[in-house]
């Protein structure tokens, strides 16, 4: 039986929305394990919008779940659509746009709050028991999904990692090619770009990440 | 010896710049195989923005070198700073991109121009004997690059086929998990998202093509 994974984008691009990589490689290793997948995005502004060639702010505005539509070839719905109970499980790739639309970690740090579309459908997955991927900085919002206690990993990042103490998780450093999983809580995390120094290595840890969210489904068959 | 392959981006978006899937799948083989990539892209307009969400042209600007930066994290040179001395063989992933802003295919069809920087450079690879990778409809810039009688491939659509044997080249049907190769000008090429129903489909195609262009780089080694 296919099992229904829903992926969450925050954009297009890793400066000021997902990072494509990321994006990828996860839809791409879910689909060559036969999952069945639906990307959702919020219908909000980006934060704004970042020159990826120089790294400077751009002026003008785009919309998330608009940019992100790039990155699936259009196949992606307004997060409001999403139903945790139509899925088995979520995954969340990283990119700056996971902490400034997703959340607003990347401005107000350990005060951050998330999207509230983006928490009502991560909190519904928590809430139901079903395994969730959180990649690079998607960690930073394990704390406001799942509350004090939570283990994930950032990599090796100190000042990220002090954070999401903080916050309430439980840091653990994480090489870029493995994974670290809350057993009791079914989150499964991993680096990717936090460390990675190619394309390569942050595939060595979504292929865990991902096959391992699968495997956590099978324990909500019976 | 760690071989060095340039690879032409188009945008960010199947719509109206390169094709995502195909541009990371090619890059992260690439880099799996232990290649040195740089990406390049023509510092021009794209010749329009579409919404990937409605299909609808947007009433805006971007340009094909900073949209393409988005993919590679910014790691992306103007293609005017590109010698094909520099590299042992050259891809060019799909999307629209390839006939609306490295050529004017999907405008003009047949009697259709290819930009010139794109044009200098890619002729450069085909003198030099260096093997070179098209992707979905990328063949359709072959004509323009090697002359009459080159063989490839964009799979089965019969209009486009047709286009590409009016403009000179030997149209070959071809298998999306398949690749098409003329031996004697050392390219290769695959219909990836010209058929491809799912991303493990264009994978395998594009993994095919990656794999091919890298032994044929060891043909001019001697």
């Amino acid at each position: 039986m296919s099992k229904k994974v829903a992926v969450i984008l925050s954009g297009c691009g890793v400066y000021d929305g997902a990072e494509i990589y990321e994006s990828v490689i996860t839809l791409l290793r879910l689909d060559q394990r036969g999952a069945q997948v639906q990307c959702f995005a919020p219908n909000i502004a980006q934060l704004h919008v970042i020159n990826h060639l120089t790294g400077e702010e751009m002026p003008e505005s785009r919309n998330v779940l608009v940019e992100s539509a790039r990155i699936v070839r259009g196949e992606i719905k307004d997060i409001r659509e999403a139903d945790a109970e139509d899925f088995d499980a979520l995954i969340i790739p990283g990119g700056y746009g996971s902490a400034k639309n997703l959340s607003n970690f990347a401005i107000e740090g350990t005060g951050c709050t998330v999207q509230p579309d983006v928490l009502a459908l991560t909190e519904a997955f928590a809430e139901a028991g079903k395994p969730v991927g959180l990649i690079c900085i998607s960690p930073a919002l394990a704390a406001k999904i799942y509350g004090p206690g939570v283990t994930c990993t950032i990599g090796n990042d100190a000042d990220t990692a002090t954070a999401l103490d903080k916050m309430g998780a439980t840091h653990q450093e994480c090489a870029v090619s493995d994974i670290v999983e809350d057993k009791a809580r079914k989150l499964v995390s991993t680096p990717a770009y936090m460390l990675a120094q190619s394309i390569s290595e942050a595939a060595a840890g979504i292929n865990k990440l991902v096959d391992r969210v699968l495997e956590l489904t099978h324990e909500n068959d019976a």
